[in-house]
């Protein structure tokens, strides 16, 4: 086994052999941790200021070493960094600062491990990530809300197990996606406190074996609050678990939004028409318009759910602190914050711009589906409701084999299933607004339940 | 053209026409859903009083049903309730209703669905059942809080990819704990109110048609919200997923813990010592002792979190609403809610009642876990932390080499890795107590921050 | 310094010593491993046998132990086995063998351990359960190859994206899942001989201390081969684990197939009707016909990938051989078999029932679904495909822009945009039975590859 | 919304708007799908001399194309080949084509759909990876047995429950772990056939158009069948799914390895001593040398898991044939691919290069673990092994109340427990080796029965 003597690696002192070079590879996090630069850099100054503090560095150390790291980052922002092999962002970045500031650099790393330094910079990274994704999940509940608002007009079915049920408001539909992803919000509120925990300070998994100020660390930084112990403090992932099963359950919503929506895109349905925008062709069909955006959306809610699956059988059964094993923390977590990122702002793109088609959806309404209300009609005359319920099936029977709708079974045809029948039926029961607006308890689909609606959604995403 | 049923013969051996069996039982879910009763009671009886409050029911109409509906949860209660073969829990009520009051027992489903009622049964179930596993995580956070307070005394190595890495105090391992389940304490906390949002009332889909007072029945059922959209209310199911993600990041926890635990109680570290009561022998093996409940408790890990994901894989893609996929809720939920309640208990047993081996955990402690603190020796004398770092680990290795512990170099050796070694470096040094107690900053094992800890958590587990 | 059981009452408030009656319940198995009986039964009493060939029994107490065993297995088929607070099923036999025949019975468990004997237990139980699953599979494929093979002329159109693709035959569709769950059946049958391997004589996991003849054990219990080593016999759980995924896939076809039957159920498509027997209707909505049977059959999809998920889960990171963690095996496994075994004959009943609207489905069938065939017929006439595909997608464009079908534009319309469309084009074209005739390639919906299609699959079931 | 026209789709005709870019950007697969360029070209070659074979294409034709895609091929071999914003690998080879060859490239896509092209090239892809993984597992169980020949003399105690429990070999242990490996090389050799099956001229959805001759391109291209429905063909993602619970099944077979032998290099058990090469060390404490090797072999089982497990809710529920879920195939199954490659290979090194530390073993070898030894010394002597199991447990128990060895009791101690016990007992029980040897039934750890356990992987191996 042929063996290279790797040099940037900041522990080099017990080793006498060296690694494999595959090994080399399995081990090196770089490739992907580097896109965490900018939070190790902001970091690592924070904790020269730090280490300033209590004396370990002097005015002018610290002076030169912020300065240092600063160039770093500069070097970064401007796409001039230069890679040489290191085994993690952490190491890319003390490398290159005592390349340019010299041996002063290694005094940076004083009482701090990358144990700690790792689940800060994951946690600084993830924390500007979960704002710009409360944004995007602001702006696609605000698509809904705003149609909703517009399109209050538009009739269609209601569906339970996919069979028409009542008839609804096409807003009502949408809202009720809204409201799913308000829940998702809430919980995305509640779990950034959770993530703006600091560990710098922790060390290896003991502790800071200097006086360094946590608290002034993490004012620094802007964490909410810091890690009381410090196993707790390297050990821990919660943070990106809980930031993926967040991620899962809001793309399980997506995934229903989703398959509505092709549902209604289906020639058979035909409720919504998709802009161009978000469609694709076939490569041999040519009259195929493919709704792959809202595919796309649904298929992605299982890469997303297996980036949470996989991490938390990573965790399962881990000694307490840091093991290696947790490096696989990164990976899942990047793909998931760039996956539902793009699904939000894809999601209200799709939304905002598709077409309804109001005829076709009014056109599914089919008489059946006020069936219900022929029932609550007789229950308004005092029947049993589990009676009427049944005389209705048997209106729906009657009609299914004389091959009609119910609204065109006669008064007298009604009346041979039960004599409470009256001649204000048909007036009374066959009309889907009217429908529509008797369901008015809070939740329902009528007009006056929709502004409810609305007014809630919008003054949640006002706070 | 169509297919008729005179051909199935051909292929249809099986049956014979009419409800084929087998499907009967595999739609049923009385055998499981049954558990529900009270909470099927509890809202029957509430919705029975708000259809009087609209007049539907007239006063003696609403006695009559709500004393009814006592009596079926009487019958309930004390065990003489009686099943026949009924679909599910809410047949098995309205239908023994109707057995003991007559038809007006048919009146109670006027305006409600099974869709809303269900809903509206499981979070008012799972609502108790939270209630009842928050008591016994703060227990469990309990009894790690009060061992943590009494054996401060205790030192052993703290461990990073299971290699002894520096000292720390026992405490200060049960209180990482600690903090962990404290995070899930803070979870299980804000996620009660999702689940305490009503349901009834959201009728089958499309709302409830009567203008029924959802806010009388929430507030009649003890719920904190109302669904304020009907589609929603029927077809949501997060408080389901959102519960079981929960508990599988806390049994993540607890499989952690249990490592840790079953570690120690190995021959080989010998830290700790299981009560009998929760240890059980061999079969084969005269002289084995098992740590069983620890193995239960990391095992189950995997359990709950399949009822985890197998729950979000059966909602990925459904069409909104209710669809019947949705009954598949209620099993895992069930075994989740055993399980980690269980879970709780057992674990608070264990760590209440395990005999630490304070002897066998000094007996880790390796002088070469202070192979940290003599680096930071050369830190304090303006070293850089890099090239102590250096310099330490040749230390390390020369006593490999020799086949001493560190603390057996002479002052001369180390004089020879580096010039700033003096004669105080042995009793600075080579001291478990002090390292420990050096590491007070905030999130370290000294007395000091422990207190801190313990103070944080006891003021947490009194609010 | 060793905390002493004196101190416990600090924090053990819980406890007053002894066993914790709730790790009892948490430990003992025998609520649910009792299934397992006659497995446990049978290994006894070919394990009595081999001890008896090796001298460890006479003639005489191996007659008595197999005679006892017998009377055992006899209680449990007649339903008068009395439980006692037994741990697990091998307990309770043992125990009960032991009241039948005496101290004798004490020699059964000789060079035996639980771990050698649930898991042969558990592998027999399956071998069982798994035959039973093939011929229920066998049973699902043979009625869609028999629908297949008697409804090859309805025509309907085929769906990619949910979109309108081109026609094919009712047939084709069946048979696409047919070929699904054939491949089910492969993987069932070649991982058959996986669960037949005998761990019996592996001991606790260092194998049986006296020479028992394990081949003997094999063949006497139809095992087709042996654990070749004792570590692996007692630790390998492959099995569940492969079962378990084996029925994930399958479930996610059978997952494939309810989506595109509920689909073809609802209103807007309308192709395929659900017998009575497969339905369900709504407590509120009496118009409804819900398939019930088809959404419970998607959604146990998810329920038994959780049950693989979670035990893969439980078993990651285990060390080798036997550790309790592995109890939790047995639940997920039955689980698994009971809903597997119900599914695969619920979906033979639903399809063996289900009534085809082939007028809905010829219906479905617009011109557009010939915009391929429109390509093709210029590709005859030597003009690049890539090329063709842009004309008929504009001849689709236009025919979208007049609001006609494609087939009724004009030849000259059809020349503007090519001028080799020539006097055969309608004629050739748009004729949906023509059409799927064309494709005749191997694995094409043509009746001469639907026959071919249908061989395959009968030789398949006759092997 | 703004829209750019993007010129490099295949299916631009009939479209008027354009995509949104971040639509463009979530659509494309090209950045990870350009993987598979190679398969691409051979499955487009084959497919041009398909066509050719028909007619579709002449001689000249033919030649044309297949040298020009032989040229597109060897721009991706040489890396010059230039992408151009293309949609996918297909897209991009075939603008690349027609870019060299003019507008006769238009004519390679005649009768065929990117659905049953990408299928096509993934499986062409997988087959060669496969081959590979297949001879690096055949490497890991080869070490594993060359060194369990090697290293018999070694003894250690066998664990169950993490509790000593018997003397065993290494090289048994070693064994054990190979023996799964074993499982999952016959798993996979099983599985080829499954990968190796021709989807192309299945077409979008309903077979070729065209006469192609798929028995041809099935020969050309190395398949061992074909799909023989086309529906089938293009929606079938079994080979991705079956390979990935291969992948998860195998790496949880690594992760219980890794767990061992991350106990094993802890200073506690100190069984062995991992290679340099295969080890890292901390940033912090420079006495670590930490098995991040093993560590990120049993953390990657996660992730293998996670990709498993979220393609196959991806999957859930689909309809059948080609949906643009099913896109999201090719990332988890690349990195699935990439990771197991890896971990194979280094478990290989890992295994190949450790120190084994006979003496720490030989010293764990305390003498409790001969207890079931002494209960079967009193077997022989013809007391029930129940009886004899307890009174070994009141050895061992009376040995700890004595603070010594069970070897120490005197005989007469132990007479006092049964007096069966005669002078033999001490050298006949209290001998590791012969423990070892008296277990020598098939799968035990005796000298005779490793043999046979070698020979029996070794045959495996070299079939």
């Amino acid at each position: 086994m042929t063996s290279t003597s790797s040099t940037h690696v900041l522990w080099g002192g017990r080793f006498t052999g060296g690694l494999d070079p595959l090994m080399h590879a399995f081990n090196q996090s770089f490739r992907y941790d580097q896109r965490m630069h900018a939070a190790d850099i902001r970091g690592s100054i924070a904790y020269a200021k730090a280490l300033a503090l209590i004396g370990i560095l002097n005015k002018e150390e610290e002076e030169k070493l912020v300065n240092g790291l600063r160039a770093v980052g500069r070097e970064w922002e401007t796409g001039t960094f230069k890679p040489a092999d290191d085994e993690d962002i952490h190491t890319a970045n003390e490398r290159r600062l005592s390349e340019l500031i010299g041996p002063l650099g290694g005094k940076l790393h004083t009482g701090r491990s990358r144990n700690d330094q790792v689940a800060t910079d994951m946690r600084l990274w993830l924390l500007d990530e979960a704002a710009s994704i409360e944004t995007s999940l602001k702006a696609l509940i605000r698509v809904m809300v705003e149609r909703a608002d517009n399109e209050q007009d538009i009739l269609l079915p209601g569906y339970t197990h996919l069979q028409r049920g009542q008839p609804i408001r096409w807003s009502h539909l949408l809202l009720s996606h809204a409201f799913s992803f308000r829940s998702d919000l809430e919980r995305l509120q509640q779990l950034i406190p959770r993530i703006s925990v600091l560990p710098l300070g922790c060390g290896a998994l003991g502790g800071n074996p200097f006086p360094v100020d946590r608290e002034f660390l993490a004012k620094e930084l802007g964490f909410k609050s810091l890690a009381e112990n410090s196993l707790w403090g390297v050990g821990d992932r919660d943070f990106v678990v809980e930031f993926m099963m967040w991620a899962s359950l809001s793309m399980t919503h997506m995934s229903r939004l989703a398959e509505d929506f092709i549902l209604y895109s289906s020639a058979e349905f035909g409720f919504i028409t998709l802009s161009d925008a978000y469609s694709t062709g076939s490569s041999m069909m040519p009259q195929k318009k493919n709704p792959d955006s809202l595919e796309l959306l649904r298929g992605k809610s299982g890469r997303i759910f297996g980036n949470m699956a996989g991490f938390l059988m990573t965790l399962k059964g881990l000694p307490s602190t840091y093991n290696k094993d947790l490096q696989e923390d990164k990976e899942p977590l990047f793909d998931t914050v760039d996956n539902i990122s793009a699904c939000l702002q894809i999601a209200e793109g799709v939304i905002a711009t598709l077409v309804v088609n109001a005829d076709k959806m009014r056109q599914a309404l089919t008489m059946d589906v006020l069936a219900t209300d022929l029932a609550n009609y007789l229950v308004e005359k005092g029947v049993p409701f589990r009676e009427t319920h049944h005389i209705s099936g048997r209106a729906v029977a009657l009609a299914e084999s004389r091959k009609c709708q119910i609204n065109e079974l006669t008064l007298s045809d009604l009346q041979t299933l039960c004599d409470k029948f009256t001649e204000d039926v048909h007036a009374t029961v066959f009309d889907f607004e009217a429908s529509v607006e008797r369901r008015n308890a809070i939740g329902g689909p009528s007009r006056d339940k929709l502004k409810r609606q609305i007014a809630v959604l919008r003054n949640y995403l006002a706070q």
